[in-house]
């Protein structure tokens, strides 16, 4: 019979349950408490598998962007050329933003933590660097960058106004910052 | 004598301790009492001022925006030709990225909020069209636009990484998405 601890999908659940609370109260709401109950875990069985809340959120974020980084993936795999690239900027920008309001409270948290704590600016690094690799698959690394940063920009003003602007301006935007 | 209500200064000093509350607990430890001990005022004279939490956040958030408005107004006012306008905005990503990391939290605990509370949108809306009007004095509405997009992705992304990238990419990319 499965204990507590070799249960391989408890490990698991508490990252997801974790995700769940920052999404509902916030980075600065979580405890071991409200994660274990989200989790239908014990609380001691937290610090079997985490160090620490430091630890935990680390982990959930990590599972986070992984989860964004593959969307990347997904839309920037199947382009022949330049033009559909392009396109399939677009569609992200426009997927990420009028998509999962959980994706983007999730970002929004993730960015307060790393403006308030450097240390989990390694994450956001590394995020970036991920993001930028699947960008490459169509544009020289300086261009990646740059467009990278646009669709960071696009996606929250996007998100975040009451009118948003259309695909054509979003588009635009594309081609400008990959015409070299 | 003045009394509490007749204090002008009083309100202003409520408003500035919010914002001070926020960047150092985030919005979700926000409440009354430590506002009103850090501003230094009693307790009772924060309903007098303010109807609630909601209207208070309203109103530093408010004043927050008003404080990066005037950098973008700053920076942008001198400018005597497009040139001369996009180095004044490599000057001002930079600035915002290299500055404050109080006025870095400030701005992800605004979008944190917006993001969870459509109601703050309309506080969000209205930022980016306040920075468009700066732009819009050496750009089409359009590229403006696209402008403020670039800055907040770039800006964000230079905060926030371990090797944030050089100015002459940043000129490059405001070059690229001027260009029309």
């Amino acid at each position: 019979m499965a204990t507590g601890h070799t249960d391989p999908r408890r490990r698991e659940r508490i990252v997801e349950a974790t995700l769940d609370v920052i999404a509902e109260v916030g980075v600065a709401g979580v405890s071991h408490r409200k994660i274990a109950a989200r989790a239908g875990v014990p609380l001691g069985s937290m610090t079997y598998h985490f160090s620490g809340i430091d630890a935990l959120l680390r982990e959930a974020f990590r599972s986070f962007t992984d989860h964004i980084v593959a969307l990347f993936d997904e839309h920037l795999a199947a382009p022949a050329d330049r033009d559909e690239a392009r396109e399939a900027v677009a569609d992200l920008v426009h997927i990420l933003s009028e998509g999962s309001r959980r994706d983007l409270v999730l970002t929004q948290e993730l960015y307060t933590l790393a403006a308030r704590r450097p240390v989990y600016r390694a994450l956001t690094h590394e995020w970036m660097g991920r993001s930028r690799v699947h960008l490459e698959r169509h544009f020289d690394p300086d261009t990646a960058r740059q467009l990278d940063a646009l669709i960071e920009g696009l996606t929250l003003h996007r998100a975040l106004a009451e009118e948003p602007h259309d695909r054509a301006l979003t588009l635009e935007a594309i081609s400008r910052i990959t015409s070299t």
